[in-house]
């Protein structure tokens, strides 16, 4: 991470401008947190599909921290429908794998069926024509950019579990910071306005009682009025009714089943993954390849889809849009005793400079510690995907506003600046961290390049008011840098 | 606009930055709209030569989406006295011309009356020097960065009508969001006063009694002492008392009549309007052209002026400040049948990315929709310059918070991310957007190149649950991208 | 000034990106100012080798300004022990000399301690390396970035007094605007959280009677248990307590006595201070030298500390992060029976460009007049240095906010746009001014190149209700441009 961070300094400084953090403060007093707890979601919401959880962005750690958190579980042949946010999106995928579909406003549909010119007299469905569909497995991060619509798809028996955050206090978002799903269809709520209603102390429009009842036209097509429909897309009313949910059985909610599973064109995954997964990393998206078994493979045309680097194509319409971290990828920090740690800045993943996110994968041996540290420039959303470990965090006041553990499906806000260490109680933890700058530095306390190695010994002795030896201990004892391995095994390496 | 957009992306992402947003994101709750209205403005202060109106700032939608409106209209010889703001002003000139000036601080003073020689003897008037003065028209944007001071002067019949928005949640504003306009002369009180001592909920210090009585001294240089004044400008105590406002009569307010007409140097128009509309468009405020007619006709000397773009001349100073977007100009979207929109960003009119706004002109001939769109990364705030159009907003709760008309003169506000759709309800509706974004993104919902036209026809047909056939039609019935013609010349159209 | 402005724009516009102001703004009202004081620090915290004493963060104007100022004086052998803070810092020496050292993380532990291979058999201390140690002087300008450690320490008998402001309402600050700083070493409370507590109306956890009693564990790492602090640092039971500060003795406060004074590497300044003032200014720091009486001197290795600027050596780790702006300086603005003003810019000082905050040195001679004038694009803060000086501001409303004199030790800020006039009425008045933006703008309204002498004669003459004549005195009769002398010395000037 060290060096990681410092070339990436490096190539910002000689660059014409400082990838300088562009969010909103949290209102006052917000982040005077005296005590932090690790938080389960406290609202879940079914869906014909899956099931969407949420936490209260309301919560003051949220709301210092400015995001919303949410996870979605997709069944087998579940369809999240479109929607868009007021505010950059980054998703994790705790499990599963499948497709996803963003759509660009003004960028090309890239991806087209192939013609089928000898079938005639069967009255041929015409060639479907959309925008690139991308595949993704567990691991991989997602970059939802403010305002694009997406739709994912569980083409698989395994359960999708995505986490993603939404960045309120991007200023990205020119609205408040409460959180807003825009869904282009169904009659669900968006997730967050139950807490909309409670921060905001009003009633929406439809009153309480009536969304017990009726709890329709919850997409943003349902509010428009029959005749615009019909005028704007030249349908008939019926089909107009239909865009507005009218056909909609009962709460289908979010996610829906597509009965018999979506068949849209798409580059094959299948055979790539018999591929040596290292390869696979970078260029799964990059190089769709055409065995001629699937029978909507065909190789995108034209300029747009091509995916070549060379400073003309490198549009946003054809920008990368997922990127591993998971266990599998290649880490930055790695010690076989202790674990490891991959990064996601916007220098790996260039479209988080326009989220300004970033994320963080890490995995910890049972019983290794993440020396105490902390974000300079970024508040980290800590969030348990396997297994346990102690975590405790430290404010500016010397106070220990947690101590306690992270257990797999919590998350942990630790705000920027706050300093925090983590021992793993399990055989592999894993988490992800969301953060809230697409290039976050840490600074660690204790260790090769930390801070007190960086200081005089002079210097650390008074500070600290230690004897020569004493300090020369503390600056030099600890080899490792930001992942220390248990104790017993320190000693017979350190040995 | 699709082109637009896609062009002006690749622009911003092969170069080293983006255009990020740089706004300070409203207060809690103030875009949790349920009600939006079309708006008149609610004050109205007369002056000698003209009249200012304003819209309450701290009116909800006004507040979220952080600007504040007026309207200014200039009678024949009247001057709107020099005045500055906390925040970058868009002006939209909806009728009449007149010329302007701008004071850019450290700018070098390029338009120098002739040296007359040969006249001796009469006690010759010294040569003046000032800086730059431009023209405007109608269709004119014209954009006043932050803290920058600038007159306008109507030397026509027709009364010059000019809207303006100051943009007070910009980021260049470092004080709090309220309105503030600075005036170099005079003794009106500025026109948000008003609304900042509701809002406050305090008194100035003259009271409020006081205010009627006096009414004095609301302009910068009246609240210095005359010593003070006395010494910084080298002039004698009745000079300095004037500078005060001490020999003004009775309320002549922000706009005075000039008797006699304003002598200043200029470049001329009349002759350059001769010319054909189109040619103009660009060159008019860039190559000032001497027929000899005018007294005062001079070509402005020194490279700072000569506004050629090489690059080097390119500074500040010589930055281009107006941008016509009116009816005459060539449109980016243009169906004779349905209308047209110009939209000026910074990449048609480089100083808005310094005030990080834009505008958008359209034009809606009767019955003609613009379809179901939003803004990704921009509010809206529209003007109806001409005639009345149905407009409806939806907002993430798939709630309609407004469904009416918009008249002339009126303006509503859709935040970001609120779904928009018009139908014009007179032969030809005009108006303008003011849009809090310098590169603003659009995706339309329906028609080619739509969110729904960019999605797979089976992600359509399960997401809204149709059939098969139903969902090509979604998809693929209306061919228009932005602007709907009318149904019945469409269903000729397409028929 | 009016050179320095309009190259600054000129570099900055030809580039590709603004340097674009990003500061939170302050909460609704809170520069709705009425009446402004100049004012003395209001709380006093003693430490065993010095003092600090703060301004309260919650009075209006500083709330307006979004800053949070304090002043710390260290007598002789004084350490200010390791701190970082929630927001950028700017540091300026009033008075003395010493060294300071800032700890930047992933920057490589550039100065080393010569080994010594020969002495043999007394258990010879190992070689100390660190990062680098900078000197300091009166009339420096150090630049800490947000979250980077720094300590301080005096060498000299002259107490050191430095005055800081930390920007809380930088967008580098993602917490909430309290000012936070956090210790890595001692006992003591961070020197805000007084005024924190008083904000929030809460309590800590430690409660206020617990408070008076321990007040213990300021610092972070106190907050951690002594287990993961054993594990982190591999240290005994013993040094982690020392880590947590139990072997403190009494209230030693956030500066320690280092008896016997710190013996550190660091580059040699005594042979230096007999260079001619002038030469050694820019190159101080960029170019140590070697004289061999310093038994600790040493060329710093490696290409980092090479300090060369070709663009590849210019990283973080090696920034400038000083920058005098002192009486000695070469002055940017100087009229020798006026005065002078030196600025510190982004584009003196790279550094800058990263807090986006700058400074300005200003020495006014006797009755010396500063004309009025108005920051375009930052807030001012200015601390009297030295002598006294009569102020005016005048808000938008044309009140006069401030009409007194300023004094030696205190503060006056000035929000942006409002306007500002003063008069020295000591001998020499100097003064310090930070500024909220990297690359502040100045208008001025009197004298050579101000607004008015940029305006038409004829705008001026009916805008003020004037007389041809009298607005040409207006316009032409001062023509100095910042700074005018006395007014007997200014007659026989321009007589």
């Amino acid at each position: 991470m060290a060096k990681l961070v410092f070339s990436l300094c490096f190539l910002l400084f000689s660059g014409c401008c400082f990838a300088f953090s562009s969010r909103e403060q949290p209102q006052q007093n917000e982040c005077q947190i005296q005590k932090l707890n690790a938080l389960k979601p406290d609202n879940r919401i079914e869906s014909e599909g899956g099931l969407i959880e949420t936490w209260n962005p309301n919560n003051k750690p949220f709301q210092c921290a400015g995001v919303a958190l949410s996870r979605c579980t997709l069944n087998r042949n579940a369809l999240r429908r479109p929607s868009y946010t007021n505010g950059p999106q980054e998703i994790y995928i705790q499990q599963g794998k499948g497709i996803f579909g963003m759509i660009y406003p003004g960028c090309p549909s890239t991806f087209e069926e192939p013609q089928q010119p000898q079938q005639r007299g069967q009255s041929s469905r015409p060639q479907d024509r959309h925008q690139k569909i991308y595949n993704f497995r567990e691991g991989d991060l997602i970059a939802v950019p403010t305002g694009v619509a997406w739709w994912m798809y569980n083409n698989e028996d395994t359960p999708v579990v995505a986490v993603s955050i939404i960045d309120t206090n991007s200023l990205e978002n020119q609205l408040d910071q409460m959180p807003r799903r825009f869904y282009l269809a169904g009659n669900q709520e968006q997730e967050f306005l139950k807490y909309q209603q409670e921060q905001g102390g009003h009633q929406s429009q439809k009153g309480k009682h009536q969304q017990e009842e009726e709890n329709e036209g919850g997409s943003i097509l349902s509010g428009f009025t029959l005749e615009f429909l019909e005028h704007a897309f030249s349908v008939d009313k019926q089909i107009a009714k239909n865009l507005q949910g009218e056909n909609e059985g009962e709460d289908k909610g979010a996610i829906v089943t597509v009965k018999g599973g979506l068949s849209v064109i798409k580059p094959p995954t299948d055979e790539q993954q018999q591929r040596p997964q290292e390869e696979e990393e970078e260029e799964e998206d990059e190089k769709p390849q055409c065995k001629g078994k699937d029978k909507h493979c065909q190789r995108p045309r034209g300029s747009q889809s091509k995916s070549r680097r060379n400073g003309i194509d490198e549009t946003i319409c054809t920008m990368r849009l997922r990127h591993n971290i998971g266990q599998t990828s290649s880490p930055d920090i790695y010690n076989p005793q202790a674990g490891s740690v991959t990064t996601a800045t916007s220098l790996d993943f260039p479209a988080l400079s326009w989220l300004r996110l970033s994320a963080e994968f890490g995995s910890l041996r049972k019983n290794a510690m993440f020396v105490p540290h902390y974000n300079l420039n970024a508040n980290s959303i800590i969030y348990a995907l396997n297994g346990r470990a102690l975590i405790q965090v430290v404010n500016c006041n010397g106070e220990r506003v947690f101590d306690g553990e992270l257990q797999e499906g919590r998350v942990l806000i630790v705000p920027q600046n706050f300093v925090v260490a983590a021992r793993s109680q399990s055989d592999n933890f894993e988490y992800v961290s969301f953060k809230t700058n697409d290039t976050p530095m840490i600074g660690t306390l204790a260790g090769a390049n930390s801070l007190l190695n960086a200081l005089p010994e002079e210097v650390i002795q008074h500070t600290f008011n230690l004897k020569s030896q004493q300090a020369r201990q503390i600056k030099n004892n600890n080899p490792f840098k930001f992942l220390v391995p248990p104790q017993e095994s320190q000693k017979r390496a350190v040995a």
